[in-house]
């Protein structure tokens, strides 16, 4: 019955990781979020303390008032077409160019690797990530079971020769990738920003080896500091499938992402997007149009840039306090992820455990490999929890380390992999 | 690159049908629904305009006042808890056992639909659904390429000896029907119910060739008149996948549906349900547990009923004024449709045109088909327009039809098919 989960075409290599086991990890960390006495630093929460209901309440008033009977029928599958000229607007902060006629609605950006994932992955069909890369698009990915060539990346993302090496090597096999997946802004989880240089080698290298290139753009608005580096559309708007989310700027409970594509893909992802779910909410849409075309967001995303950056800076001069000498992490400029990556014979998932005994929680790094790697690895998230606590997470976090470090040491296995049994799957 | 849409494994047998035909037919008629001149009896739309506004925005500003930043924010895969409860408690108005536990909240049902598809069928794997069968059902069962064996319908439902036929012909080739799609109460298209000797007709078939049944409800709280049979999942609920939706009793807009299901399948549903968009909407679904939990639902409910019940009195009345002797059509006890089949040499299809021109639309019977079948057919909905636009409605497809007939008379084309040619694809 449930054959499409265990079927494993591709021998011992893919055997280790089924969907499942991600899932239930993540599950579990939500579930661990929950606990008042937790401090998470796991979820990709927004902080949604920060909207005013009020202001909500007005707006929904107002479509309640005008436009009821519609905000409670179905509506279009493509979207309600004034909340599209909103995600226009946007795009335009960012210096995107887009059309109206060039977008769909989706139920989240997840939906939208869903049903990018249905439209072009058959099974065996190579596709790049990133490594790391956002564990919900590997999810999608890996349940139409391609073969995900996972690119390394540094502090300017992905690394070109090692994708300009696979590229070779599967183009040297008669074999092409459907496309590459990343994240450029203040990635997920790596924290990292792709730079102008690397986007437009990025490019190059999509262009010569002819493939499509999935940008996952959630967190562009949400810069710190620095000067924005151009979108890939920006760049090249044939070749790339653009995906948006109103979660991380305004609400991620309305679930309103968008795809901007070339349209013949853009048709196809309509038919998936109908079949997957007819239309995203009619009200939540109108809610959300009304809230772009009426309120001051720029002003609200200013205000959460703020609460972040100062989050962030927390979060950096906590670790510097607390694991200077033990971690390494990276220093994002923007965005929600902080990425953390201990010595080699840490072994994150077994540690969790003790974190959440020790009232901290972070997400282990394994899940954000398609196959393998991120072991000793865990991605951190600021954006959540108020300052003191993200000071006191890393300070809780920190013992928990130096005690695994510490307890490593006294069994000798300092330099070789943990012989300690792994997370029950 | 849209391989997936265009792949035929099984010949020809296949290759006129494909995704793309069947969603352009829907999306040209709800283009026409928006027109203000032309009466639609194409949607399957419930009448939002029943709903009190000021009641809605009571529950939202009570939802914003107590509870704005959890409404904001993502929530759990499987449903807010509490509008679980409130689940359980509309399914125990048909009388339909069930817990919280039971339950995962999906993006409408047809999330559910698609998601079901994409656990259970792999190309080439055998399934059964009514014949005629809800499109957007079959849209995404047919994604995923299997095949599909359709089971005639008669007043009484699916048609026992018939289903008996195919599936004992499947097993005398080893083969083994995965899952039995059925819409039991007030069928879509067909408006039939399956009386419950019918049901156990169909359980004890599966039962004996060892298949799921997947029991889409949307409409079982709209009955008119009679006694309401038992739903699948009160009879055997270890083998029935049950699916209910609030779009047809409190908002489409929202988009709130739900599956019922053994928990070893229910667990596989979860994982599709998280690759598919993470988590529906958290601000819908309080907006509906406080509805369910603190309006009078079953007086709105049976406030429905009475509307619904004029219309379809209309509609029987009109066809019985308009289109006596010329068309048959189906008695609805309930829901929002009448099936309604013309003379063999009437292809609904090549007629929607001139229907249009007369400022009236119908949805073909030709996609409620997964291969062939319903070309003269046509589904009819009376639960969207007012009563005398019911009327006026069938008016003037009846002169469109009695048009059509006496053209194809005039042409010599009587008791042969049209040689007309079809609808653009």
């Amino acid at each position: 019955m449930s054959k499409k989960f265990v079927l494993d075409p591709f021998g011992d290599k893919y055997a280790h990781r089924t969907s499942s086991m991600l899932s239930s990890e993540i599950r579990d960390l939500l579930a661990v979020t929950a606990r008042r006495d937790i401090i998470s630093l796991a979820g990709g929460l927004p902080y949604t303390q920060a909207m005013n209901p009020d202001m909500i309440l007005g707006l929904v008033e107002e479509i309640l008032r005008d436009d009821c009977a519609a905000a409670l029928q179905y509506g279009p599958t493509d979207g309600y077409a004034p909340l599209k000229r909103s995600l226009v607007e946007i795009m335009r902060e960012e210096g995107t160019p887009c059309l109206p006629e060039d977008i769909i609605v989706t139920n989240g950006a997840q939906q939208g690797l869903e049903i990018i994932s249905k439209i072009f992955i058959n099974p065996g069909d190579d596709i790049v990530t990133e490594a790391p890369s956002y564990v919900g698009a590997l999810n999608s990915f890996l349940s139409y079971q391609p073969r995900i060539h996972a690119i390394p990346v540094d502090e300017e993302g992905i690394l070109l020769d090692r994708l300009k090496e696979t590229l070779e090597g599967l183009s040297g096999q008669g074999r092409k990738v459907k496309f590459i997946y990343t994240v450029p802004n203040f990635h997920n989880p790596a924290g990292v920003t792709m730079s102008t240089e690397r986007r437009y080698g990025l490019l190059q290298l999509a262009e010569a080896f002819d493939c499509l290139v999935v940008e996952d753009n959630p967190y562009g608005l949400l810069r710190f500091e620095g000067e924005p580096c151009p979108t890939l559309r920006r760049l090249v708007e044939s070749r790339v499938i653009y995906w948006g989310t109103l979660s991380k700027i305004f609400s991620a409970g309305m679930r309103i992402g968008w795809v901007a594509a070339p349209h013949p893909i853009l048709e196809k992802l309509l038919l998936a997007k109908q079949s997957a779910d007819l239309c995203t909410s009619s009200f939540t849409q109108r809610i959300a149009h009304l809230y772009f075309a009426s309120q001051d967001w720029r002003g609200q995303v200013r205000q959460l840039v703020e609460i972040y950056r100062e989050r962030r800076n927390v979060m950096l001069e906590a670790m510097e306090e607390f694991l200077s000498g033990i971690a390494s992490w990276t220093r994002p400029q923007g965005g929600l992820f902080l990425w953390v990556t201990l010595p080699e014979f840490i072994k994150t998932s077994d540690m969790l455990a003790s974190a959440i005994d020790a009232k901290v929680a972070y997400v282990p790094g394994r899940g954000f490999f398609p196959y393998e790697g991120g072991e000793n690895s865990m991605r951190l998230n600021f954006s959540y929890p108020e300052p003191d606590m993200v000071w006191e997470g890393i300070k809780r976090l920190s013992k928990v380390v130096k005690r695994e470090i510490a307890l490593a040491k006294a069994l000798g296995m300092e330099g070789k992999a943990s012989g300690r049994s792994r997370t029950k799957e």
